[in-house]
């Protein structure tokens, strides 16, 4: 018997986890591709960004991760579209034939039709990004040192955080621990402590997809440590000079937009069915209507979960399961039992605030404060992925949290040439 | 007594030293001025580029190893020009007057007037640098591993790095160990430990400042780990394609530039002596002629020492020494002390060829090996500056030397956008 050939377009969550099951299967050999060379454990890219940690630190590069599985291959390309009567994908590298699609290439963030505004505010899902936040934040403070102008110095020192979800409750906070403990005592001209971090919320409250008490309960966290919530705010404009919302204006050296996504254009691209942010619209089994070879897992998939009647939330539990279950459909076929529609079993949802509050909701079980922290913790260590990665950070952790310190305050430039281009 | 104004240019070996000196003494205040927020650990920069290490483990922020002498001010900013007469500064940020002046600017790649060739044959001196040399490295493989054609194969698994010094060698060993042990297993399609290495050097032996017996050693240490040495070799041009030595052509993916620095322009837009590679030329107490209160330091000094009649290797150890000398020469003025000579006392040299290989040599005490590699690594984590970056760097180590694996192979991308920048 011939293998089957599993191709998998993406090695985050999703894919990675899909890969791994299907490794260990004989009737497949499988195919990853991706266009980085590294997965990456985004639910602490926040901490790159904020020079906690190295992108080494979350990272690891997927072929390492996959090594041991001799029937993997991953291919460092990109995959422009996608034919699913035809079996095959286009990718930067030529074709690739299939028996069965995995796509799993996770989601970008939107700007609801306002893309120009990325280059004053970058969102945070790469690395690249990550550093982009952190030298923009690290100058910010370099910038209002220089300068005797209280105006110029008041604009360095504003940093507004648009969108007032997980990541940017956990920039906010992360800003507002670093101006007032980490620097404080590096600068001479300024108070670095007097930075002001506001984070804008277009909602009523932030963090709405936790129960209300919690929402408050980190709102005083946050206030704490000096960051300002302006919720019910709607962002009208950004430019190089700030933040407009309606009437009022914001100058702010340092804009971060963390308030929606929308997934990789590959499924529009490729007419498959998509929702409104571009997600491919799914099966119960998580496979595409009239393609039952063709599945999507992660932020790229819309898949209304029926317990709850809503979409499933763009997080790394729900990347893991799905990529899990697509690899257990694929073997249910290969042995001839039937599919199963895909059951999300939530084991709750928690978000950090600073350098030792969190907030944890576990069903109907709720608590916040400093044990909830531990408990982000040890979560967050448990499944980063590695011996070394968790070995690091942990250290990092620990060194950051006993000198109040921080491990990563480089602002790396991004040309590296010592020579001007035009030499000749 | 109003304090005398001490402005340091260059947070590198010799301007940190200086300033941590200077920082005790009540009669100064210092100015530390670095174009970049952070002091390097440079001779452990190639373990950056091999993805041995974080830019963070080598790296700390200048102004927080300075914080506690609260008579030291840190500014980020580019110095443009000197002018000694009216004793200022010209700076990216506006003019700086100074009682005392230490130029410690260090030193660029120079490319012996073919600075065309950079795009080409990066150079080793910033974290940029190294990061670029690691996506070109790591890059080259994941290509070769795409492409089925062997002669692009057999361009991107060729690595040809110019110079024989230390960093030359250092950077040859760990592309041979790396693509022998830690990249053998990842690849399906190519054998990563077939990778081509070539190290040019134009004299007659690599590491001419070493003994010949060494020289011969570190030569041995290379094959085994498969590096072509090709020694009295002329480089005569490099492109996109590889690199020309007279008739003979070697097509390569992957030029890395060890062969020549020049010092940072900052002497001769400023009208000081200087010799032809662009350092100044100092009195024998590192100070300008007819200029007592300016004195040069660290590789932009050229200083011949008086007991070799060799101009001072661009070290660590000689930056160090200058600094800290420096410093003390301030302070003698300060007490009415007269000058003192500078002298350099020469505690040996050392050079590590692969994971577990060294040469070192103390005065004509000289060792090979195992043991070398053991006192390599002693004395490097013993100079890091800073108990995390110790740390850390002993951990990550201990791990690559255990597990031979890297822990930082991220290929990182220079673009941080998402969309195009041409979105409106």
């Amino acid at each position: 018997m011939s293998q089957k050939h599993v191709v998998v377009v993406g090695g985050g969550f999703a894919g990675l986890q899909a890969a791994r099951r299907l490794g260990k299967q004989k009737e497949v050999r499988v195919t990853l591709i991706d266009r980085r060379n590294h997965h990456l454990f985004q639910p602490l890219l926040y901490q790159v960004a904020m020079a906690g940690l190295s992108p080494a630190d979350i990272a690891g590069p997927i072929r390492n991760m996959l090594s041991k599985y001799r029937s993997i291959r991953v291919v460092c390309g990109e995959v422009t579209s996608v034919d699913c009567d035809r079996q095959t994908v286009t990718t930067s590298y030529g074709e690739e034939s299939y028996d069965y699609l995995l796509l799993a290439c996770g989601a970008i963030h939107g700007y609801f039709g306002n893309e120009n505004w990325e280059p004053y505010a970058p969102g945070l899902k790469t690395i690249e990004q990550a550093t982009e936040i952190r030298r923009r934040v690290l100058n910010s403070f370099e910038l209002a040192e220089l300068s005797d102008d209280p105006d110029v110095r008041k604009r360095e020192l504003t940093f507004v955080i648009v969108g007032g979800g997980p990541t940017g409750v956990e920039l906010a906070g992360a800003i507002g621990e670093m101006s007032r403990f980490t620097l404080a005592q590096d600068f001479r001209n300024i108070d670095a402590s007097s930075a002001r971090v506001i984070l804008i919320e277009a909602g009523p409250r932030i963090l709405p997809m936790f129960d209300a008490s919690l929402s408050t309960k980190a709102m005083r966290f946050l206030e704490q440590l000096g960051v300002q919530i302006w919720t019910s705010c709607r962002v009208t404009k950004i430019d190089q000079a700030g933040v407009q919302l309606g009437e009022e204006r914001i100058g702010a050296a340092t804009v971060l937009w963390a308030a929606g996504v929308k997934a990789s254009g590959l499924g529009s691209k490729s007419n498959l069915p998509c929702d409104r942010a571009g997600r491919i619209i799914v099966q119960e089994d998580l496979s595409v209507e009239g393609y039952p070879n063709v599945f999507v897992a992660g932020d790229q998939c819309a898949f209304v979960d029926p317990k709850t009647n809503r979409q499933l939330p763009g997080q790394a539990p729900v990347a893991v399961q799905e990529g899990r279950f697509v690899a257990k459909m694929i073997a249910n076929d290969l042995a001839g039992q039937p599919r199963e529609p895909f059951s999300f079993r939530d084991k709750g949802q928690m978000a950090t605030i600073g350098r030792s509050r969190a907030i944890v909701e576990i069903g109907s079980f709720r608590f916040a404060g400093f044990f909830a922290w531990i408990v982000w913790l040890v979560v967050h260590i448990f499944f980063l992925t590695g011996f070394r990665n968790r070995l690091f950070v942990v250290l990092s952790w620990a060194w950051s949290f006993l000198t109040f310190r921080r491990g990563a305050r480089l602002i790396v430039q991004k040309e590296w040439q010592s020579y001007p281009a035009d030499v000749d």
